[in-house]
C-alpha cells in the first residue's frame, strides 16, 4: 500500500512539493526493450506546461525531464525508471499568507488536521505541480502501448458552455490552448475565460478522453475493473469532482433498449451499434473506444476575498494573490490522457500476467 | 495485487459465482475486540435481498450469513473473518441460451474474449449476486466505525425523474422498497417502474450516499485520496457508469465564489458555510458530511429482443427470459453504503497507522 | 497489504482457526483454462494429513477439500477459487488450561499482547492446522506449473542426525512417514523419534525442497527476488527458524573459487558445473534446480512441565497434555513444497506480465 | 506489487544503477513531525561507504545524500521522502569485458535471460551499490523508531572462523573496519582477509543483527510474520544465501526442553529465561531482543580466472579485474541493520493501524 503510488504492475511512485528543489517519479515494472529517451517524454510535458498562454497560471517552468535510471542505450531495461524535473520558478515569497490561513476549497485545513502541520509553500504536496510527473509517467506508458492505441483528450465543457459536438475535430483540440475540439466553440470559450480572469473569478470544466485500439479483454472483474481503476485515476487529479464512463450519468435517462450497445458481425470480430458503455463491459474492455469524462471544479484560488479561519481558529478574510489559473480544467486534458495511458498499460500487463 | 480484493488495511476478498454452491468474503485486517455476530450482519443482507418487492428480481435467496472464522466469543480476534452465504435458489436451467449467446450490455462477450470461456450460469462471477458479500463486509465495517459515523443512502433519480429534495426525509428512504427519501416522489417512481416492468424495459438511477460524523484528516494525498478510493469503490458496483463527490458534475457550472465552501469559527472547530466539496478536500476528509452519488445504467436484461452475436460470431437475436430487475439502481443503495463504510474504515486504519 | 495473503499475481488468502467450523483459502489471479478438480487437490492434503503414523499428532481429520468457486466444468475460470476444509476432530475440551496460561515457545503470550485476547482453542489462528490450506493452494499452483516443473521434498536432518546423502533416493522419501530419502537412515530416525516421543520430548528437523525444470528468468531484482520470496514463504511456516538457498550457511566456509558455479556450453543452453547458488542468481532463476532448506525448531508442546506465567502475570507450571507431534518438521515437507510451488507460479505470472 | 519496493506502510522504492548518474529511494508512508535532516542520514551512509579500508572495494564515493522532498523545516511532513545520492566514481571503462561475458556467480546471465539485454556497467541494477539507499531508508526508519529501540550489528564469522563470543563487546564492533565485536578475534580476521585478498580469492561471512527494546505485539500471524518479513529483507541483500532467527538452524539440534524459552514474572512484565526464538513467537515480537543472522557467500568477483560462456553461448575464461571486496559480508552489517530498522518501523505502523 502506498498513498503516492499508482498502478499494480506498471506502477509509478510520485514525490515532490511545489517549492522543493524538484519533483519526480519512479516507474517500476516497465517492460524491457522499449525505446525511451528524454526527447520522447518532453513533448508531453511541454503540452501540460504552465505559462504558455494567457489562460493559465503564469508560473514559468522549463519542466525539463531527466532520466536517472532504468534506461540503457535508449532502451528500457526492466529496472525502475527514475524521472526528475527541477523546480526553477518557485517563488516562496508569495506564500507567507497561506502559512497561517486556510484558503477555502484548498487542502490547507485538512493537511493541518491530518499531519499537524504542512509545507505551505505553493500548496506543497497538494499543488497541481505534482501532475507534471503523471504526464511523464504517461509518456512512458504510451511507449509501451505503442502506436496502435491512440489516446486523445479534449475539453467538452467550460462553465455552462458545452462544446459544439457536431463541429468536433481532434486536430483542432491539439492546436489551441484550451484543448477545444471545435473551431466554432473556441472563440466563445476564450471570451468567457478572459472575462472570468478579469473578474478574478474561475470556472469549472469537463474533460473527455478517448482511447482507440484497445483490444477486448483488458481489465478484470469485481474490484479490478478497468473502469473502477479509471475512476480512481481521474478522481485523483487535483480539483476532479466527478468521473463517468461512456454515457455515464446520461445513461440514467436512457431506456434499456436505448442503452443496449447491440452487436453485429464485423469483418474483424464483433461490431457494436453504439457505445453507451464507453468501451467497458463488466470491468473489461470490449474493443470499442474507451471514453471517460472528468468534471473539474472551478479553481479555488480566486481574487475575490473569501471568509475563512486561520491556524489558531480565528476568523479571517482570505484573498488569493499572485498567479493562478481561471480554469484548472483547461490544463487537465494532458494529465487525464496520461492517467488513462497508465491504467491501460497496467491492465495490459495484468492481463498478460494472468492470461498469457 | 488482487482483482477480487478491496481495501488496503481493512481488506476484503470476495469469491463466488451466481450459481455455485455459495458466495463469500474474507475480511483481513479487522481490528480486534469488536462485537460481531451473524445477527449484526444479517439485517444489512436482508435490506439488499432480492425478491422482497415487485420492483426487483424474483430470485429468492435466504442470504443467511455464516461466520466461519475470526470471531471468538462474539468478538473479532484480529484474524481473518470468513463469511459464507449459500446459494439456494440457483436455477441453472434458465440459462442455457446464455451459454452460446452474448447478451448486449452484459459481460458475456468480454469474459470469453479475456478468459476463453466462462461460467455462464446466471452471469457467473459477473452477476450482481456478488454484491451480497460487499454488504456483509460493509456490516463489519460499520461495527468498527461505531455509532458516531452514520451512513445512509437513498435513490435521488430514476430515469428522468429526480427526487423532490425539498421533501427529503431519511426515515422515508428506509421505509420503502425504492429507497426513496420523499413520500411525494415515491408514488410517481412506483408507477414509473410498474410501467417499465410491464413494457419489459428498464431504467437507470442515481444513488446518493451520505456519511456523517467522519472526523477531519482521513484520506491521503495524491493517489490515496479518499475520493479516488470512493470513485473506485462505487464504479466497481455492477452497472455503475458514473461517480461524483459533493457538487460533482454540477460544480462545473458554478463560479469559484459559489463553489468555495467558506469557513467560519464554530463551537467545536471550523464550520463550513456550504459543502460543494462533499466532505473531501485534497483527498482528505474535512469533517463535513461525505456525499457521493453513483449513476447506474438501465438493467441490461430486458424482455425486448436485441441484436447480437453468438460464440461462433454468428448474428443472433437475444431475448432475456426469466427473472430480472427493471431498475438495478433500486437495490444499489445498501451496496453503495457498504462500499462507503469499507472505504472509511480502511482510511481510519490507514490514518491511524501513519499518524497515530 | 494483508497479513493473511501470500503472493502478488497468484495470490492466496488463508482463513480459519484450529477449532472453528472450517478453514479455507481463496486463490485469486489463477490463470483460466486449467484442469482442476477436488480429486487433483486431495492427494496433496492426504500427504500432509495428521494422524497417519505414530510419529505425528493423533488428531484425525478427513481434510476433505471442497471447491466452492472459480472452477466450471472442471476448468479454472480466472475467477477466485475458494477452497474449504471442514474441521471435524476439534476437541475443544482439551484446551481449557491454555486459555489462562502461556505455553513456552507458543504464540499464546504474544497474541494476548497484540490483540488483548485470543481464540485459545487448539492454538486458534496460530495452529499448524492452517498449513492445510497452503497445501491446497500449492496443489493448484502445481496444476499451473505443469509437469515440466517437478517439486519434491525430503527431510535431511532430525536432531543431530543428518540423512545419508550418498543413499539419497527421491522415491524412498515419498514412501515413508518421515519423508526420509535414505532407506539406510530411516530406521535410525524412527528409533530416535520413538525414543523422543516416549520421553515426552521433541526434536527439530531440516527440510530440503528441490524444484527442477524452472526456466531461467523467473524472479526479479532487488526486493522482488525469487529467493527473498522463498525465504519469506518458508519462514512463514509454523516453527521455521531458518532458511537457506543452495549452499546456504555452508557457502560461508567456501572460497570464491569453490563457490563459483562455473558455466559451460551445453546442448540446450548453458550448463553449470555446480549449484552452490541453488538455482538463483541475483534473485532470478538460472535454470538450475532450485534448492531451499528450512530449519524447524523442536515442537514446543512437550510433556515435560515447564515454567511460565498466566494471563494475570502469575508464575505457573505448564504441561502440555493430549495430542502432539514429537517433531513438527516430519510433516513440513508437503507444506514447504506447496509454498515453493506457489512462489514459482507467482513469479511465472509476474515474469510473463512484465516481459511477455 | 513492485519488484523494487519494500514494506507495506513504511514503504520505500529504490532506483538506480551502479554507473548511472545517481541512485535514490522514495520513502512513502513516513509518519509526520519527526526530525529529519541530511546530517542525520549521512553518518549511516558513511558507515557503509566503500573505500574506507584496505578490506573493501576501492571505489570511492562521497555518498552525499540529498533530501528532495517530504521534509519541511527539518521535519517529516507525511509526504514521500525522496533521497538522492549521486554516483561520482563510476568508471565505465573498466567493464567492457562484462558486456559480452557472464561472470560466474553474478547475475549477468540471468538478466540477459530475463530481459534480453542488460546495463552491464558495474553490474547495473544488480550492483551492491543499490544497498546505499537501503541504508538511507534505514536511517529514516531509525528516526521513527526512536532511541528506545537500539539496533546493532556485527560480523560473527568469516570463512571458517567464528567470533570469540565470550569476548563480545558492541563498542568494539563499531570501532573496526570488520564490524568485529571481539578484540581477540579481530587480528585473526584481518590476517585472514589480507591473505585472501593477496590470493585474489574471497570468503563468506555471517552477520548478526540485534534489536533491543522492541515491545511485544509487533508482527502478525501467518503471512505477515515479523520473521518472514525479516527473512525476505535479509535475503534481498546481494550475496545473501541464508537467514536464521534466534537459535536458527542450531535449534534443530536442541530438545524441546532446551529450546523452550521459559517465562517468569519480572518487574515490568514477563521475563524469559532464554531467547532461542530470537524475540519472535508465532510471527509476533515477544519483547525480547530480536536476533537475526544472515549468511553471505564469498564475493563472486575473484581474480582467479573461471570458466564461463559469453552472450553468444561460446565458452570463455573470465577473470575479474579492477576493484572488488574480498569479503562482501564485511560491509553487510550496516545494510542488514537498515533492513531490520525498516521492517520494524513498518510493523510498528501496521500494528498501530490494526490495533490502535
Amino acid at each position: 500500500m502506498s498513498h503516492n503510488t499508482f498502478g499494480k504492475l506498471f506502477r509509478f511512485t510520485s514525490w515532490g512539493e511545489s517549492h522543493g528543489p524538484a519533483i519526480g517519479v519512479v516507474i517500476d515494472g516497465c517492460p524491457p526493450g522499449y525505446l525511451l529517451t528524454e526527447d520522447i517524454i518532453q513533448p508531453f510535458l511541454n503540452a501540460r506546461k504552465p505559462g504558455t498562454s494567457r489562460h493559465v497560471t503564469q508560473r514559468r517552468e522549463d519542466d525539463k525531464v531527466k532520466i536517472l535510471s532504468g534506461v540503457f542505450e535508449n532502451r528500457t531495461t526492466g529496472a525502475p525508471i527514475s524521472l526528475l524535473i527541477e523546480n526553477t520558478d518557485a517563488r516562496s515569497r508569495d506564500y507567507s499568507d497561506i502559512a497561517e490561513q486556510y484558503r477555502p476549497g484548498h487542502a490547507d485545513y485538512v493537511y493541518d488536521a491530518k499531519y499537524g502541520f504542512r509545507d505551505y509553500r505553493g500548496g506543497g504536496r497538494a499543488s497541481a505541480r505534482e501532475t507534471a510527473v503523471r504526464v511523464a509517467a504517461g509518456a512512458v506508458a504510451r511507449q509501451i502501448l505503442g502506436d496502435e492505441i491512440r489516446i486523445a483528450g479534449a475539453l467538452v465543457q467550460i462553465g455552462e458552455y458545452p462544446v459544439e459536438r457536431s463541429d468536433w475535430r481532434w486536430e483542432e483540440a491539439a492546436n489551441n490552448a484550451l484543448c477545444c475540439p471545435s473551431a466554432a466553440t473556441l472563440p466563445k470559450w476564450e471570451a468567457l475565460l478572459d472575462e472570468t480572469r478579469k473578474a478574478g473569478s474561475s470556472l469549472g470544466a469537463i474533460v473527455e478522453i478517448v482511447a482507440s485500439g484497445v483490444p477486448a479483454g483488458w481489465g478484470a472483474p469485481v474490484y479490478g475493473k478497468l473502469d473502477a481503476d479509471l475512476a480512481s485515476a481521474m478522481m485523483s487529479i487535483p480539483a476532479a469532482k466527478g468521473v463517468e464512463i461512456g454515457a455515464g450519468f446520461g445513461a440514467v435517462r436512457l431506456s434499456g433498449e436505448q442503452n443496449a450497445d447491440e452487436m453485429r458481425k464485423g469483418e474483424n470480430g464483433p461490431v457494436f451499434l453504439s457505445n453507451n458503455n464507453g468501451g467497458v463491459l463488466g470491468g473489461i474492455s470490449s474493443g470499442q473506444d474507451i471514453v471517460v469524462r472528468t468534471a473539474f471544479k472551478p479553481t479555488s484560488s480566486i481574487l475575490t476575498p473569501g471568509q475563512s479561519i486561520n491556524r489558531k481558529g480565528e476568523e479571517v478574510e482570505v484573498q488569493t494573490k499572485g498567479r493562478h489559473d481561471p480554469c484548472v480544467g483547461v490544463r487537465a486534458a494532458p494529465i487525464a490522457e496520461a492517467m488513462l495511458a497508465c491504467v491501460l498499460v497496467d491492465h495490459k500487463l495484468r492481463h498478460r500476467g494472468q492470461c498469457g
